[in-house]
């Protein structure tokens, strides 16, 4: 039952890794450079293309000073706090002060990846935008070459989220060897803790610009969406980027860091130093099958529409991956356990299957796990499909049953999704007959296998934001007609699809690499207990496996606790974007009636106040979520022990899992319900089955872009924070604890700033505007 | 850490429970008569009461007809399931025939008091409702004789709950002493099993009626609620009655049987013969403290509102409970563990309180718990404070507004209240002070000291739907004006808010009640591996505690299986409301079109064929939910083992608790957001603010009476079902089952089953109505 116990592994630093294994290790870094290499060449072809008229260029530099003025703000209030969090991980148990100082320096690598990830993805989207819409100004013909653009736009990103991220884990374990656990637990936590502040700050940006721009444009002035004379659009257009673009990228590149950060820590324990490899090779092959997925995606003339090219660049790369790693495991993994030095003789008696095909299933689960989970997201949220049919449907009798049809969907499909992740975590549980520690590796290594997709999957998703983006200019311009302008829907409704797949796909990383680190939280609390010493190996065993039996009351409590903190953040979250939105609302509404010029189009509209607000706001919004992330598992961990904190944690992925699949579904279902209906279902655009669906979008879109997303950063820096920890806690369970005041003062601290942090956040809980002032100014439709 | 071991228990069966102890169970026994004969003299007072006009009479009789065909239909499909789960529990392991016979009768003697308790409190209140309005047919100084006629209806189906729960619970304990826990399961899964059929039934229907109307009467053709020419306004009165009526009714006694079964078979464990007793004597005080309770509530002139009444009723009679337990504690139990015979001398040493302390400090949790519940829900959904103030304010910026607003409130209230729940159940964990067994009873004790108010509970909740049905009545004759009008008008709204308090408190209960569950589980497991034989002692310890290790994946998968259940059972809920909704409103639509006298009066709609679509609908949606509940713990047991449905368990408590709250405050947000808007705010009724509100509360109708109140009895069916499979899930874990070959089978056909249900009720997931046809024949709002 017991895998190896990290005691040895932390205690066998001055055995080296040997040098046959860091040669691997130093391609696999080459192989990560090269792939920034491929960046530079893409961003070369995207900024080569045509920029279109001078209109259209002034508007696209309002979107990219927008958005370079959100980001330098937001990383400039993220560098204090991540300052703060460098010293504080000083504090925190290791070994020596070489692990000490590896670990808070490569926290700051992995923040620092995790935003140029997200910088860089966006610097490029904001300016491929523009050359995307001047493109379809050729009209019928343009669709190839537009959309050629776009998606190499998005392979830029991809391309650095899976470099940074290969590249970082690398160099941490060529630099660190067998200390690397430790220091790569600092540079996960590092992308995870920037990329959820980018997760949920970007979010409200977004989607308080989206909802706002359409509360007042389309609903109550009743012009169409990016018309030049609402003052939000601008915002709108960047919320896209910021959100959308900078905040997925982030998000993945932390997710491909702390998968990888996973596998290797449960490698070591596993495989031995083959452990510290082999999980850098499955990815290193993914970087390659990106590369050639991304060329991929040239459009041919057979096919349907734009999503068949994107599912071939998607396909191909996943089954080269797959071979490629068939190549890679029986070349150089052993056929027999006995040749790694990971498990134990004991151990691998009970285990005798091949180490290789061991690996090579493993990662086939995961790669399949991403390609099921595409296709069920494309079912539940495409508009050729029954589901989103259905609900478009219930628009006939209100939004009333639209909503509720749309929740029912999200509800539903959260369940498959959740089904299909168990029975891949299962698979690879049963991978490890028994040794769990090895059923932790396969876990990890099936992530790792989702890994391998990841650069397409980056590269779709900013498909969707650049597309987007480029309808806009097109529309504020009007220098885009006719087919041309066909041709930018097309590919807007395309980009709505790949960005709830990418959805999907992330949420199931985060549960293969939460899950692995539960592995790694399981280790640390062994180590610790050794550490600590008094009682003998039976009993520490005994009292560690009751500590987290869960059907304990103190246990079942921090599972309700877990599974309470995603219901929090996800309603925070949704609170933060109404009342984001109240004052985007507000603004907008003072500038059509201080200007009647804007109406009549005599007077342009002060796009950059809605831009400030947004940027204000969603800063001072993300506050509270994101003391919540950090400080739950704190405040749980130093008052309850041991056992109600991995409860916790398990309540916390259980619950985020299906919340995260429920509001990106519904969401994604409820603007494609709109999208049907505009296309002329029911009535077309300005029925009543349209204004029913817009209410059902507007609903949707803090769902699926800013509370739903979010979810997958909060699980891993949860488990994170709860990593680190661990061994702090372990001491005050088992009472051995020599800082005992400390730690009370440190719950105690994180009690008083949740509380604090959600009182804050609800001081300011109007969402209409400024109060009463507001409801007087404005009247409402009845009156009016 | 371990309570004593269960195989004692079973073997005890020779030793008699002593002549003074049964002395007390029979006292308790006649108590619960005695509330019955209480019962009988409310009806008396009730039935005495004015009838009204003949218009009134006349319709309250089509409500009474439409109700009792209902339930009559409803029970004689319930009855050939029921006969085929009789026979399966013979089948489940047993010590002998006694115990499996007992079971099985208990069973039905369960499933049966279930439904009189929600049969008698809906016969009654369909015969009472017309006689508040008749009574607020005397103008202003009606409103304390109104009141008292709901008020004291509600006590009749109070003191049927607690009544027939004492009785059936004590009636065991007199018949099978020592055999009882095993039959007590039998009683216990009886009553859940029927109170989740008429839950789930009776939220279908109500709301596919209240849906339907609204969406025909209110939106489509701009008529008020209740209005005579609607054929769905019967319907919908009826509705109100067998769904927040008898359903609710059949809910609280199931949540009163199983937490005295709980606590029953957990106080054998750790108190002995006393154990048996002490958990009958609490609740038995709450009976009696209910009466007064129930003739308390006499509105006085300072009152502010007839809550205040109804909130001096509560106080009170939690107050007296109080007093009278601590007097029965200090006279009935010991000073010492050691006076007992629960507990092993180990354990005595390692706990050295105060019995009586610790049964009295156990129950205060839960008294208090209710009363602070009860101050919760009442915050997040009362018209006078901010959560509601500021939901209502949303509706200035449309409806997309109102439900984000709502929705963030339910996902907000429903962790404030986890977090109270948690504390409580961390509370009684500590009093057990590390003896797990000890701790589990204190938790079970918690939930008989919630009991103590269930009678008055019981009796604030009905009140709601004779409120609301004496106001349609009083609508519908048109035969109560001027000052009647707007006492009937006061009484709902004080309704909608005692509705809202009940299932909070309902949810607390079935928290407790599960968690206490969750220790005969464990007793459970025990005695299953006891009685394998073959490891020793402690190995089976140290088995059993890895088996249930929340950080092992295949655990971990169970938990994310539990919080799907939770998520399926909720989208199946409200789809299901979706179609039946969507089926009524075809139908009151046709009526409108085919009879064109029905819109000027001239011609009455024909009622009774919407109630015909109700019944059919709401049995046959009913099915599917039904079904998950009770397989889904199988295939999760027999497929994955002891330990992964432990955690299924926990994951669904966890994730059930949240989202029953979530669902039970953001529908009553809405529904009195709308209210606030109706008594003027914003524009009044009419107004765009109205219209917004009006959608939210139709999205929250399903949310607040189907859905969310129907994932309280599945908690507990499932925990129930986990509990009886326990045995044989044990023998499959561990190897040792002889008919491994049929445990399969049986895994085989729930999963069958579960899928083919689901796939059925998706086979008609047309909301709108009969399709295509349909939308020609409706044209939409923009066309007309």
């Amino acid at each position: 039952m017991s895998g190896i116990h990290p005691s040895e592994l932390q205690l066998a630093s001055d055995v080296s890794v040997s040098g046959g294994n860091i040669t691997y290790v130093v391609i696999v870094a080459v192989i990560a450079l090269g792939a920034l290499g491929v960046a530079a060449g893409l961003v070369r072809q995207v900024l080569g293309a045509d920029e279109g008229t001078d209109s259209m260029r002034r508007i696209a530099v309002a979107i990219q000073e927008g958005a370079a003025a959100y980001l330098t703000r937001q990383f400039r209030t993220l560098a204090v706090f991540a300052a703060g969090v460098f010293f504080l991980l000083m504090l925190l148990p290791a070994d020596d002060w070489n692990q000490r100082i590896g670990r808070s320096l490569f926290f700051l690598v992995g923040a620092v990846f995790s935003a140029v990830t997200g910088y860089v993805g966006m610097w490029l989207a904001v300016r491929s935008n523009v050359r995307v819409a001047a493109a379809a100004r050729a009209g019928a013909g343009s669709r190839d070459t537009a959309m050629r653009i776009a998606f190499r736009t998005g392979g830029v990103a991809g391309m650095f989220t899976v470099g940074l991220g290969l590249f970082g884990a690398a160099l941490v374990v060529i630099l660190y060897r067998e200390n690397a656990p430790k220091v790569l637990e600092g540079f996960g936590f590092g992308a995870a803790l920037l990329a959820m502040f980018m997760r949920v700050g970007g979010g409200i940006f977004t989607k308080a610009a989206d909802v706002g721009a359409d509360l007042v444009g389309k609903v109550e002035q009743g012009i169409p969406e990016d018309d030049p004379r609402n003052a939000a659009t601008i915002a709108d257009n960047v919320g896209d980027n910021v959100g959308d673009c900078a905040g997925m990228a982030a998000d993945l590149f932390e997710s491909y860091a702390v998968t990888l950060v996973a596998a290797l820590i449960l490698g070591k324990a596993a495989f031995g130093d083959a452990g510290l490899v082999f999980p850098l090779i499955v990815p290193a092959i993914g970087v390659l099958t990106a590369v050639v997925g991304i060329y991929t995606v040239a459009p041919r003339a057979g096919d349907r529409s734009g999503m068949s090219a994107i599912n071939r660049g998607f396909f191909v790369s996943a089954v080269i991956s797959l071979v490629l790693v068939a190549g890679a495991a029986f070349l150089y993994l052993p056929s027999k356990f006995s040749d790694l030095d990971g498990l134990t003789d004991q151990e691998i008696l009970a285990h005798d299957a091949d180490p290789r095909v061991f690996a090579l299933v493993a990662v086939l689960i995961g790669i399949v796990l991403a390609a099921v989970i595409q296709q069920l997201t494309g079912y539940f949220t495409e508009t050729s499909r029954r589901p989103v049919r259905d609900v478009t449907k219930t628009s006939l009798t209100g939004p009333a049953t639209v909503i509720l049809s749309g929740i029912a969907l999200g509800l539903e499909s959260a369940v498959y999704a959740a089904v299909l992740i168990s029975v891949a975590v299962l698979g690879a549980y049963l991978l490890g007959a028994g040794i769990v520690m090895l059923a932790l590796f396969a876990v990890a290594l099936a992530g790792t296998g989702l890994l391998t997709t990841v650069g397409v999957i980056v590269a779709m998703d900013t498909f969707g934001p650049v597309s987007d983006n480029a309808q806009g200019i097109a529309e504020m311009s009007g220098d885009v007609e006719g087919e041309g302008a066909r041709v930018l829907t097309e590919l807007d409704a395309v980009g709505n699809t790949t960005k709830a797949i990418t959805k999907g796909i992330a949420i199931a990383t985060a549960v293969l690499a939460a899950t692995a680190l539960y592995g790694s939280y399981r280790d640390a609390v062994r180590t610790a207990v050794d550490e600590a010493g008094g009682l003998d190996a039976a009993s520490k065993l005994t009292s560690l496996s009751f500590a987290t039996d869960i059907t304990q009351p103190n246990n079942l409590v921090g599972l309700i606790l877990g599974a309470a903190v995603v219901f929090l953040f996800s309603g925070l979250a949704i609170n933060a974007v109404s009342r984001a939105a109240g004052a985007v609302v507000f603004e907008v509404r003072n500038q059509f009636r201080t200007r009647p010029g804007i109406m009549d189009g005599s007077e342009l509209p002060e796009y950059g106040r809605v831009v400030d607000i947004c940027t204000r706001d969603s800063l001072r919004e993300l506050a509270t979520p994101g003391l919540l992330a950090v400080m739950a598992p704190i405040a749980v961990g130093f008052t309850l022990g041991i056992g109600p904190l991995a409860a916790f944690l398990a309540g916390a992925i259980g619950t985020g899992t299906l919340m995260a699949v429920f509001l990106a579904n519904s969401g994604g279902a409820w603007d494609n319900a709109k999208k049907m209906v505009e296309d002329g279902d029911y009535g077309g655009k300005g029925s009543a089955a349209h204004e029913a669906t817009i209410i059902g979008d507007t609903v949707g879109d803090p769902f699926k872009d800013t509370a739903g997303p979010a979810i997958n950063p909060l699980l891993k820096v949860m488990n994170l924070v709860s990593l680190l920890i661990a061994p702090a806690v372990v001491k005050l369970s088992i009472g051995a604890d020599e800082n005992g005041a400390l730690r009370a003062l440190a719950a105690a601290f994180s009690v008083v700033v949740i509380v604090g942090a959600v009182w804050y956040s609800k001081r300011k809980s109007v969402v209409v505007g400024d109060g009463d002032q507001d409801r007087e100014e404005q009247p409402t439709k009845a009156a009016a």
